[in-house]
Order: C-alpha cells, then sequence, then structure tokens
C-alpha cells in the first residue's frame, strides 16, 4: 500500500481567507490534508515568531483525510506548531497561500505566507507558496486551480532541491487568458513608506504606515515582468542570504582591520 | 565644511537594551546619531511590520548631534519611521544591535536585528548588524567596543556595495582575547521546536514556544564555526532570496507544465 502524501497547509490572511479555501479545494485528493492556520491576519509578518505570549490552537475539523486547525499564532508558528505537536510524521509538502497581494519582489521578504515556505524549507520539506497579484477579499481566484494544482502535483511526484522552495505568483484575473509559467528571479524594488500621521482624540499623534512600491529593476526576467504579461511567476527561492560574491573581496577587506 | 555622517541606530531588544547603550557609546563621535528604537521587546519579530494597528513614537532626548526616540513598532518599522518621518534626509549607514543573543547561522532569519538592517539595505543605505553569543541583559560587552568601531569606521570611510549589508556577530565573553574577524558564510542549521503544553487555570491547553538549535553544516567557513573559535565573523548579507543555480533547470522543469 502506498502512504498517500501527508500535506501542510498555511497561509497568512487567517484561516477564514477565500485563498486559503481555493489552494484546499484545488490540492483535493493528493493526500492527506492538515491546515494550521492563523485565526488572526498575520499579513506583513514576515518571519515573527510568537515568543512574548504562549500559543494556542482550535480544532476546527477532523475527517478521514482532513484536518483543520486554527492557530493564535503567525505563519512561522503554524509550521512549527503542526510539525512538531499535531503530525506524527514529518509532512511531505507544505503549501502556503493563496495570498491576497502578490509577494512578487521584495514583499516576499515581509511576507508572511513566504515565511512560512521558508520555515518548511529549513526543515527540509519541500515548499510552495502562492499568491495572487489581487489584494481584495473578493478576489476572482477562477483562473488559478489549475495551476495550483499541476505546480503541486509536480512537486509531488519529483521533490525539490535540497534548501530550495518556489514562490509562486499569480496575475490578477482579466480579460486574457494566463500565458503560461514563468522561472523568474527575484525583482528588485522598493516600498517607499509614506506615513499618514493624525491625531488621537487625546490629542496625540499616531502613524498608519502606507506604501507606495516603485519598481526600479532593469532585468527582463523578473517576477514582477511575467506577472505584468500575464504569466504565472515562479522563483526558487532559498534561505542562505550570504552575498556569497563578496565573501572574499572581504575577506581582504575586513580581516586586516 | 564636511558634512558629519547621518548614522541611524535600532535594535530588536528595546531601547532599554544593555546592548543598544553598548552600540551608541562604541560610535560616539563618528557623525550625528538618531536612534529609533522599540519601546517593547521585538526578538524573534523577523521582519514585521505593523499594519494592523498604527504607530507612536517617543521623543527620549534631543541634544546637538544625538538624537533618541523610542517607537511602539518592530526594527523595521522603526527604520521606516525615521527615515520617513523623522530625518530631513536619507542617512549615511544604519546600525542595529548589540543584539543580545547571536544572529548567526538561520537565526538572522527571524531576527528583528538583522531585519532592521535589510530595510536599509533595500533603501540603499550601507547597513551593520552586531550581535553578541551571549543572551544575558547583563552580558559582559567589555570586548566588543573597539571592533564595532573599526568596522562602523571601515563602512563610513569605504562603503558597501549595492544590495549588501553586514551581520556581525561577537563571541561571548571569555578568558581568550578575541582573535579577530572572520568573513565568512551564513551557517546551516536548524530549530527543532520543542513546544512546552501547559494548562491554564480554565483548564484549556497552551503552548510555549522553546527550541533547540542544531548545527548541521560540515563547512568550515560558516559564522557558527567562527564564534566557537572566538573570532568576530561578518556575513555579506543580501535581500536576494532567489536561488539563482536553479532557474535555469526549473525552466525546463516548469515551463514546460
Amino acid at each position: 500500500m502506498i502512504t498517500k502524501p501527508l500535506i501542510l497547509i498555511t497561509n497568512d490572511d487567517s484561516i477564514h481567507a477565500p485563498g486559503l479555501r481555493k489552494l484546499i479545494t484545488s490540492v483535493e485528493g493528493l493526500g492527506r490534508i492538515l491546515v494550521m492556520a492563523p485565526n488572526k491576519p498575520q499579513s506583513g509578518q514576515g518571519h515573527a515568531l510568537t515568543v512574548e505570549e504562549p500559543l494556542r490552537i482550535y480544532l476546527q475539523r477532523s475527517d478521514d483525510d482532513y484536518t483543520e486547525y486554527a492557530c493564535s499564532g503567525t505563519p512561522a508558528d503554524c509550521i512549527k506548531m503542526a510539525t512538531q505537536q499535531i503530525l506524527e510524521r514529518k509532512p511531505d509538502l507544505i503549501l502556503s497561500g493563496v495570498n491576497h497581494g502578490a509577494n512578487t519582489s521584495v514583499n516576499a521578504i515581509y511576507s508572511g505566507t513566504i515565511a512560512a515556505v521558508i520555515e518548511g524549507c529549513m526543515m527540509g520539506i519541500p515548499a510552495i507558496g502562492f499568491s495572487l497579484n489581487d489584494n481584495g477579499w473578493k478576489a476572482d481566484l477562477s483562473h488559478i486551480g489549475d495551476y495550483i494544482r499541476q505546480i503541486t502535483e509536480n512537486v509531488i511526484a519529483d521533490g525539490l532541491p535540497d534548501y530550495v522552495c518556489l514562490n509562486v505568483n499569480f496575475p490578477a484575473k482579466n480579460a486574457e487568458p494566463i500565458r503560461g509559467i514563468r522561472v523568474c528571479h527575484q525583482g528588485l524594488g522598493e516600498w517607499s513608506e509614506d506615513f499618514e500621521k493624525r491625531i488621537d482624540p487625546q490629542g496625540r499623534d499616531y502613524y498608519w504606515i502606507k506604501g507606495v512600491y516603485k519598481y526600479n529593476d532593469p532585468r527582463p526576467d523578473t517576477d514582477i515582468i511575467a506577472i505584468r504579461e500575464n504569466y504565472v511567476s515562479i522563483v526558487p527561492t532559498m534561505f542562505d542570504w550570504t552575498a556569497k560574491n563578496m565573501v572574499e573581496p572581504f575577506k581582504k577587506r575586513f580581516q586586516n582591520v
């Protein structure tokens, strides 16, 4: 008897997000599924862990091949909690998303969706993050299900190299069909944060963060360009942040300080 | 007249941390200083931003060449707030730390200290994170001040390449003097989270995260090894997470899905 793949699913928009539901239905039947997703929005939480307070988990549903928990923590907490406390063995695959909003370019760095994927990758588990270039809670998700399933099946069949996970982004639904998949580089870009200052009823200042994204990457083969041209982007993503080309030059520079 | 360098300083252990004070005194006189540090501990916050609630800032002190604010947000928030709302021009340098606890190996990924540095790097500002391999609030910091100053002076004089920042770690104070600086690779390793389950007075389960770090990297030139051998480690660090060696192989694999 062949054991079914064990698939762990999370996201950062919370267990209530339509994107999470889309992801779950898109991979139905491919294996046993455990969902462990935040019980409140965790967008922009990056790779945060919950260390100052304890975590709680809440069983939502448990059928033969499907179990679902809500967790009080971040997406990275969810992966740790599921793998260390709930699952009897290492999952075969981690899926995260579908995020309501693109995680192209430097957005990946702020993303709880991608942090969950990196967390899996650090544990040696193949992991894929899915995001849609549409922030709306009611975003049209009808064009992405087949791609999610195909990419997931591909990774179940052939795995991923050590220390590499996938950051997959979909264009927002538009009049044209998706043109295919492009494997890309993470685009360069910058969030210019233009805080909005307000005054509370006690007369004290407070600030809302409100970013403007500036894309300033001349390369043709980035995730941003792929999405703009109506392709699905896949960026092979790693957690080794060493700027390897600078190790030797910096030896000369700093080891003689 | 030569303008003094403008140095922005933050950390993740909060504005009350001895490590932050050590960093400030170590670079005294090298430029005008703006401190914008979290008003509460933000360890393990990774690259989290505060988006669900507003931010507040609190002026602590303002002299000619020294201004200090506490901020209700994360280290990444602090960098954004300082550069976008407080400073009249882009700072010449961002310093973060000294963190109470090493940010070697995969710890960098969870670190608010390093997130602040990455944030600066994304803005095109030279940035250095300093961390000490000692978690204690009363850790002995007497052996690191000269290194902090030398590395900072080096970066003020010669800058850093685009898209590259520095992750600097110091060994804990011990009987031997530090042996020098080693430019290294970010070590591989894994946190195995062994949650501690407890029961609250209402009879409900809750969980404290408590990790055990496993180092499993055979390479000799990592930050972990440098610290063990009583060297200061410097890892040139970047925010392009693309696994570049997998772009071409994955084109063959996924673009024909």
